[in-house]
C-alpha cells in the first residue's frame, strides 16, 4: 500500500513543453547516471584537443547559443567545443533538456537553420547535450551563463518602482562556483545591469571558489547577446559583431579567443571595451535607443491621425536621408519580446542600486511606458468605431510580438485583449503561428481565419503576418458582417484595400493612416 | 539752414553687415531707380525663353537658395532663371541686398563654391540681382518664400507658451499677394508650421489677388529646405532629396517642373507627398528625430560619467550596427543653429492653434528642453573644479555652434557663457572664424588663442574647431597656469592628452568621459 505514493515519488514531476508533449522530469539519480555518458564524451573531446563549454540556461537564446557553439568546427571541419547545456529538473525549465536531447530546437523558430543546428550537433557528430547536473560545470573550460534575469514593472518612472529578479542569477552563479575548474572563463551572455560582473558575480564565484580552497584569479568576462528572432536568428547569433570586455587582461583574452571560435569575425569583427561595465551598458544603451526612437514616433502619430497626415508616407519620405534619419521608425501597434520592453529598466536600477548614482533616465524610461501604451491606442481607435465596445466581438488578428514568428512574450495583443476584456468585449484572437498562448492559457487561439472573421463585430489587424497581408478587400468584405469596422494597427492594410472597403460600407481607421480620416473611411459611406 | 536735416533724411539709415562695412540704406525713388536695370535685364532674359524667380527673405538660407537657382543652366549651359532677391530697406536687412550686388554671398560659409557662385551669377552671368523693391514680384514665373519665421521659448512644456512671430510672414505674403502676376507659383522654402500653406497663406494670397479683380485660383506649394551648414553648404541645397507638395495638382506639377532646374534629381529624386500638411509636418518631423536623439544621449552621458564610463566608446561600439543604431550621437556640449531649436516647437505651436488638436509632443519638447539644459552641464563640470566659480577667469574656447563654421545662432556657448557671468566668472571667448559675435555685441571674441588661455583658471574646449583638435598637451601645458583646469565639452582632448596634462598637474574633466573620473583626472595628481 505504500509502494504508491513513493512509486510515485520516484517518478518526479512532468514537464510539458509548450508543443504539449510532457516529460517526466528525471531524479537526481536518474539525472547523474545520464551525465555519465556526457562526461565521457567530453573527456574523449578534451582527449583531441578541444575544449569543453557548458552553457547555464537554455532559454530562448541560451539554448540557440548552445546550438551555435557546437557548431563551430576547424579548418578541417572537426567540431571545435564539446557543448553541455545545463538547466534546473523542474516542471518549467526540464522539458528544454529534453527536448535538445532529442536533436530538437526548444523554441519554434522560422529560421530553418536552428532545427538543422540542432540535429546536426545531438544526432550527427554527437558534441551537444543538455542535464539537469549541476556536475556539469567541473567539465567546463569555458561557461557560458545564459540564465534569465527578469525584471518587472514596465511603466516604472523612478529606480525605486522597477523590482529585478537577480535571486536566481545569483543562486546560478553560486552552482557555477561550485563546481567550476579554477582556470575556467565564464563568460556571462545575459543582458545585465551594470555592474553585474564585477559587483554581483565576481564576489560570489570568489566566495564559493574560496570554499573549495581556490585562490587564483576568477576569469570573468561580458559578451552581451545581439540576437535578433525571425527568419535569421542563427545567423544573427554568429553573424553580428560582438561587444565584450574582461574583468581583467586575461579574462578578455579568453573571451576574445573564445569568441573568435564563434563568431564569424571577418565580416564581424568584436569590439572590445575597456571595462565590463562598459560593455554591460553598451547593450542597455542600444535597446533603449531603439526604444525611445519607437516612443518618438508614437507621439508624432497620434498628432498626424489628428491633423489628418499619412505618416507612413511623410516618415518615408524622411528616411531618404541616409545615415541620419533612415532609421525612423514608423507608426504600430507596441513593442514586445523580452530586450526592448525591459533592458531600460535595468539600466536605472543599476544607476540607483549598484552604484548608488542619481543620475535619472527620464526620457527612456518614459519611452517605455509610451510604448506599453501604444496598443491602448488601438484600444481607443477600436472604441471610436464601436462607440461602445461592451457585448461587442471583436476579433483581433496577430498574438505574437513580430510579424513571422511565433514568441509572444510581452506581446501588446495582451495589453490590448486585456482591455478589450475589462471594457466587456467578447475577443476573439486568431495567429497562423501561434498554437498556444504560453502568457495567457486559458485563451483560446483560432487557426482558422475565416471563423475568426465571420459575426465580428469589429476586427484589429494587429501583426503584420503574411496571410493578414494577403487579404484581398473581397475576402475581407465576405467574411465581414456589414456593420463591421477594421482597425489596422500596423500598415496591414493597402490605400486601395481601405478604399474598398469603404466603398462596402465597412468603416475603417488605420495608426497613423490620417489621411483615412481626411478621406471620411472612419464613417459610413 | 533746414537743408541739413532734410538731406539727412533723404540720405536714409545706415545698415551695417557683420563684416563691419556699412551700407546706406537708398530711398524709395533711389530703389526704383536702380530697379528699372532689373526689370529690363529680366524682360529680356524673358524673351529669350527664361524664367524669372524672385526669392523673398536674402537671409542665411534665401540668399544661398538665389544664388543656387541663378547657377541652373540649360544643356548648352544657358542660364535657365534671372533671379531677383528681395529684401527690406532696414537697417537689419538691407546690407544683404548690398552685398549680394556686389557678386559677394552676405554671409560667411566654409564652403567656397558659395563665393564663387554669387560672383558668377552677379559679375559674370548677370542674372542675379537684389533689390528692395517691392514691384519685384510682379516679375515672378515663381516667387520662393524664404522670409524667417522665429520662435521664442525653446523651453515650451505646452502649446500655450511657444510664439511664434507669424506677423513679418503674413505680411511678406501680403505684399506678394498685391504685386504677384495671376499664374506664378508661390513656393515656401521656409520651415513653417503644419497648415501654414492651406491655412495662412492660402487666405492671404486669395484676399490680396481678389482686390486686385484676379479670381484665378492661387498657385501654391510648399518645398522645405534641407540645408546643412559647413564645407558642402551649396551642395546641400543641389544634391540632397527634396521634398514637395501642392495645394492642387497643377501647384504640384509646377513645383515639380521648377524643382527640377535646380536639383539635381539624378541622384536625389523629388518626393512629392499628398498634400503641403505632410510636406510641412515631413521638416518638422525629421528636425525633431535628430533634436530627440541628441536629448536622448544627453541623459546617458550624465549616467556614464556617474558610472565612470566612457560613453564615447561605447557608442562607437554600438553604432556598427548599421541601419538600426549608426545614427546614435555622442556626447557634447549643446544643440545650437536654427532650426533643431525651434522645429519642434511649430509642430506644437501648429497642433494646437491652426488644428486645435490636443496631440502632445511630450518627448520632442523635453529633448528641446534638455539640449538646452546640456552647456548647464558643462557650466556644472566648471563649477566642479573651480569649486567656486566667482572671480575665477573662463576661457571659452569656441562661439559658433558647430566646427568650421562661424554661425553663431542660438550657440550653447551663449548659455554657458551667460550662467559663467551670472555665476561672477570672468569669461574669455575665443574663436578662430568669429570675429564679431552678433547676439553678444559687447563680449570681445580673441583671436589670438595664447592670450585666452595664459593665466586663465579654467578653460572649456566647447567647439571641436581644427585649432584647438591640434593643440598639442605641451601646448596647453604651457600656457595654463600650474592650478588651471580643463573641461573638454566636445571630445576635443584625446585620453593620451588628457593623462599628459593630469601628469603635469592639471585636473582635467571631459562629457561623457567617466573614464577620466575613474584614473583620477578630475583631481590633482
Amino acid at each position: 500500500m505504500s509502494a504508491e505514493p513513493r512509486s510515485s515519488l520516484e517518478l518526479g514531476p512532468e514537464s510539458a513543453a509548450p508543443d504539449g508533449i510532457v516529460y517526466r522530469v528525471p531524479s537526481p539519480v536518474e539525472a547523474h547516471t545520464s551525465f555519465h555518458e556526457i562526461s565521457e564524451a567530453a573527456a574523449a573531446h578534451r582527449a583531441g584537443g578541444g575544449q569543453i563549454v557548458v552553457v547555464q540556461g537554455l532559454g530562448f537564446v541560451g539554448s540557440a547559443v548552445a546550438a551555435a557553439v557546437a557548431s563551430a568546427t576547424d579548418a578541417e571541419g572537426r567540431p571545435l567545443h564539446y557543448v553541455v547545456g545545463v538547466d534546473l529538473p523542474s516542471p518549467e525549465s526540464y522539458w528544454k533538456v529534453a527536448k535538445i536531447n532529442e536533436g530538437s530546437p526548444p523554441f519554434r523558430s522560422p529560421d530553418p537553420e536552428l532545427a538543422e543546428l540542432f540535429r546536426g550537433a545531438v544526432r550527427e557528430r554527437g558534441n551537444l547535450r543538455a542535464t539537469t547536473c549541476e556536475e556539469a560545470y567541473a567539465l567546463a573550460d569555458v561557461v557560458v551563463v545564459d540564465v534569465h534575469l527578469d525584471v518587472e514593472n514596465r511603466v516604472a518612472e523612478r529606480a525605486d518602482e522597477i523590482r529585478v529578479g537577480l535571486e536566481g542569477f545569483q543562486s546560478a552563479l553560486r552552482v557555477v562556483g561550485r563546481h567550476m575548474p579554477a582556470d575556467a572563463l565564464v563568460l556571462i551572455e545575459t543582458t545585465v545591469p551594470m555592474g553585474t560582473c564585477e559587483r554581483i558575480a565576481l564576489p560570489i564565484l570568489r566566495e564559493e571558489r574560496a570554499r573549495r580552497g581556490i585562490q587564483e584569479p576568477v576569469l570573468l568576462a561580458n559578451a552581451y547577446e545581439r540576437v535578433m528572432p525571425g527568419p535569421a536568428y542563427v545567423d544573427s547569433i554568429r553573424s553580428l559583431s560582438r561587444t565584450f570586455a574582461g574583468i581583467d587582461q586575461e579574462s578578455a583574452e579568453r573571451a576574445k579567443a573564445f569568441l573568435k571560435t564563434v563568431i564569424d569575425t571577418d565580416g564581424h569583427p568584436l569590439w572590445q571595451l575597456e571595462d565590463t561595465v562598459s560593455s554591460e551598458l553598451g547593450k542597455l544603451l542600444e535597446n533603449s535607443y531603439r526604444s525611445v526612437n519607437i516612443a518618438f514616433i508614437h507621439e508624432w502619430t497620434l498628432l498626424a491621425e489628428q491633423i489628418g497626415v499619412n505618416l507612413f508616407e511623410v516618415v518615408d519620405s524622411i528616411r531618404v536621408r541616409k545615415g541620419t534619419h533612415d532609421n525612423m521608425r514608423y507608426p504600430g501597434f507596441g513593442v514586445g519580446g523580452y530586450c526592448l520592453t525591459k533592458d531600460s529598466l535595468l539600466a536605472q536600477w543599476s544607476a540607483a542600486h549598484l552604484f548608488g548614482a542619481d543620475a535619472v533616465l527620464e526620457m527612456t524610461l518614459s519611452a517605455l511606458r509610451t510604448n506599453y501604451e501604444m496598443p491602448l491606442h488601438t484600444f481607443d481607435l477600436v472604441e471610436e468605431l464601436a462607440e461602445t465596445v461592451a457585448g461587442k466581438t471583436i476579433a483581433v488578428l496577430g498574438v505574437s510580438y513580430l510579424a513571422g514568428v511565433a514568441d509572444t512574450r510581452s506581446s501588446p495583443t495582451e495589453i490590448l485583449v486585456d482591455r478589450l476584456l475589462e471594457a466587456g468585449a467578447g475577443v476573439r484572437v486568431h495567429d497562423p503561428l501561434v498554437t498556444m498562448w504560453y502568457e495567457r492559457p486559458e485563451i483560446e487561439v483560432l487557426q482558422d481565419l475565416s471563423s475568426a472573421l465571420t459575426g465580428a463585430d469589429g476586427v484589429v489587424l494587429a501583426v503584420p503576418h503574411d496571410p493578414y497581408l494577403a487579404l484581398t478587400a473581397q475576402e475581407l468584405l465576405e467574411h465581414l458582417s456589414p456593420h463591421a469596422f477594421v482597425v489596422d494597427a500596423q500598415d496591414i492594410v493597402s490605400d486601395e484595400k481601405a478604399r474598398a472597403l469603404h466603398e462596402g460600407g465597412r468603416r475603417v481607421v488605420g495608426v497613423g493612416k490620417g489621411h483615412w480620416r481626411t478621406r471620411g473611411y472612419q464613417s459610413t459611406a
